[in-house]
């Protein structure tokens, strides 16, 4: 399998299937595809060779079969690996890991647009700021809280689900927002916070993040170049 | 299982997973949570019984355990009624088929946005301005009837894979705003949305929303009163 993914600093994206199928350790091949939003690029044009308009990551089958969006990968891993553990083995807590990353696909927006992932810089000044101006990001982080609270206390932790799985995969770029934006972590969370910065799919992009030189502009509502001092 | 959903004229979102389970009888109690977004409204008091804080649909599951989020409620039914076609049976079709709920689960924005969805609103005269005004939706069209055609050439329809399975579900709010606002349809993709129209579930799901009286002015960007001649 290929997995077709994109700058490793500043896509979310593409960290979710990768961190899942690293830490799980299925059996992919990784093909950078930089960002290039220019017309024409070789970022489009790769992508335009898969049938596909402008999304990474995308999966591509042994079969040629090509599979894009995080969440449908995930599904079609979970059939192709049913014995390692991308979901739950519990149907009930399958079908709320389920939500959970139904729930972060689709929604937290506050938080993606005014936090874009972004792993190499400190952005720790901005965080205050950010949540006194921003009722959205504050409503994004009430509502994780409040989702993983009840799935570590119904699980005992260390992951949400207990062992780790697809939906802490879903999580892993918030945590990288949490921590480069400063924003509060709930002491009760800071557990959870850490066992997923420790894990090793997590350290294994992080360390591939930091290699990266590209300044993507479109990323960096922040700032005009990486020694730039970061402001709202 | 109880299927919570609000109204029907308006909820895309609800739309998706209720259409699904009445076309293929699955068995459940639909539960009707009107609309209202003022603070401590029985909207929100009804979603903070089940823990939840201000979406639906949501699927209660016989045990109890609460599905929030359409795409999670897909899977979970598709675990519970393997048999019943809730996804295709061939493994790349399934692969291509959740690729599309997925792409649509947290895509299509300017779509959204600009033509949410109003099942008995008469929007057409708008459908050619907000085209040129919004290249967003120009471009949301264009990914939209690729995705169709590709799967429809493949499958050779009258649904995306064949038979009807939740990727059809998926896209029949679509059709609906496609419909609605008058907005141009590709001659070979006309059999596809006419089929759509004509599905049991969208029929059922039409003649109730239009039994609806409630005029929602956070739906209504376009009108200020169900009278009202719509205006950009």
């Amino acid at each position: 399998m290929k997995l077709y993914i994109t700058n490793k600093n500043y896509s979310s994206w593409s960290m979710r299937p990768w961190v899942l199928m690293h830490t799980l350790e299925l059996p992919f091949e990784e093909v950078m595809v930089s960002l290039d939003l220019r017309p024409g690029s070789a970022f489009y044009q790769t992508l335009a060779q898969l049938g596909l308009i402008s999304k990474v990551p995308v999966l591509v089958l042994d079969d040629g079969t090509v599979v894009n969006d995080s969440l449908a990968i995930v599904e079609t891993l979970a059939e192709l690996y049913p014995e390692r553990g991308i979901w739950p083995r519990h149907a009930a807590a399958r079908a709320r890991a389920r939500s959970l990353c139904a729930q972060m696909h689709a929604g937290f927006g506050a938080l993606r647009q005014h936090c874009p992932m972004n792993v190499e810089a400190d952005l720790r000044a901005l965080g205050p700021a950010l949540l006194q101006a921003q009722a959205g990001v504050r409503a994004d982080l009430e509502h994780l809280y409040a989702l993983w609270e009840d799935a570590l206390a119904r699980s005992g932790g260390p992951y949400l689900f207990g062992e780790f799985c697809a939906a802490d995969a879903f999580f892993a770029p918030v945590v990288m927002r949490l921590t480069r934006y400063g924003l509060p972590i709930p002491a009760a969370l800071s557990p959870y916070v850490q066992t997923l910065e420790h894990n090793a799919g997590v350290r294994a992009w992080v360390q591939a993040a930091l290699l990266e030189r590209q300044f993507v502009p479109e990323d960096e509502p922040y700032r005009r170049s990486a020694s730039d001092t970061p402001k709202l």
